[in-house]
């Protein structure tokens, strides 16, 4: 399997991290969408939509979006569960983490660390993101306050989807102080076999 | 199993809808987040993000965010193909739903519709969402140019997630005249079996 992504992006980690995980192999393929790599007619024949991570499998076809190959390289794992409410449950945790987390703290974490992007970062724009990232940080928070990962008892590939950005929430400006249970549980992720950090690509 | 969620949100009518094509009866408990509804204590206690629409199983669990309600409620049904790759696509459609689609059009509607809400629609903001959404039509209309159904040959539950608001996409502003694929698409939702409209509730 390849996939094409960027190594400073938390959307393009998620799979890295997961395929680590699993301890299974593949190939990274630098692929950026910040000098146009990903606008070309190359690469929009491969995704429509123009963006990174995509997924290239064996026989040729390709997923994109980032919490579908989670989906689909956890299935029959541990890190997707078989039962029908825990699998749910899961679901809910990858479209929170795409509808409620990513546009926040991701993008704010972008509007800080891009100089390109730096004119987007109006103080407005900056109080609404920290005010509507604190809260995705909150309801996180009031989950593993009572259970050890996302989804309950064990790790899922919701771990790995919000574990991303959530990693960086401090780089975003973000104060995880306030957050102890989300700093413990990015520890517990930090600990899991296999664990590979951000910068991290396989030899290929 | 009861569905808690308001008759005017297209993110609520995806269940409804679903429930519809699929023949399950279901109770819908009208639940307003405008009027402060799904932020008391009793309805944190059920959803801690505090948003609709919400699943009530029978055996009292809840599930959250309205597409991991479409795959939960969908599972086993012909709108959730069982083939992995297949399944992967409708996830693919339901991640761009909520990260592509519905922050643009869906909140370009909201500006509109709803008068408490008209302050926030600064011409800058409409500018941005009209043309954000409008690549997001341009998407659709790439994929539905070529195939019948978002994912395919067959309905799904990516075509139900993108119909709540793609119908309503000209109360929003956008002009489907320059989406005739989506258009078309639009109209063969309109004609599945079962089909029933935003304002449509189970008689209890």
């Amino acid at each position: 399997m390849r996939i094409y992504g960027m190594l400073d992006s938390g959307n393009c980690y998620k799979p890295r991290l997961l395929m680590a995980l699993l301890g299974r192999p593949f190939e990274h393929v630098e692929t950026s969408s910040r000098d146009g790599t990903t606008r070309t007619p190359g690469y929009l024949a491969k995704n429509p939509i123009g963006k990174v991570p995509l997924l290239e499998l064996d026989d040729g076809r390709f997923i994109a979006e980032s919490n579908a190959i989670l989906l689909y390289l956890g299935e029959g794992t541990r890190y997707v569960p078989a039962d029908p409410h825990d699998r749910a449950v899961v679901h809910q945790w990858l479209f929170f983490e795409q509808y409620s987390h990513e546009p926040n703290i991701a993008v704010r974490r972008s509007l800080i660390v891009y100089p390109e992007r730096a004119h987007l970062a109006t103080p407005e724009r900056m109080a609404g993101l920290l005010e509507a990232g604190n809260k995705a940080l909150a309801v996180m928070e009031t989950q593993l306050a009572k259970t050890p990962w996302l989804a309950g008892a064990a790790p899922s590939v919701a771990d790995v989807a919000l574990f991303a950005y959530t990693q960086d929430a401090g780089l975003a400006g973000y104060d995880l102080n306030a957050f102890p249970h989300v700093a413990g549980w990015l520890d517990r992720v930090r600990l899991l076999d296999g664990f590979r950090g951000m910068d991290w690509q396989p030899t290929n």
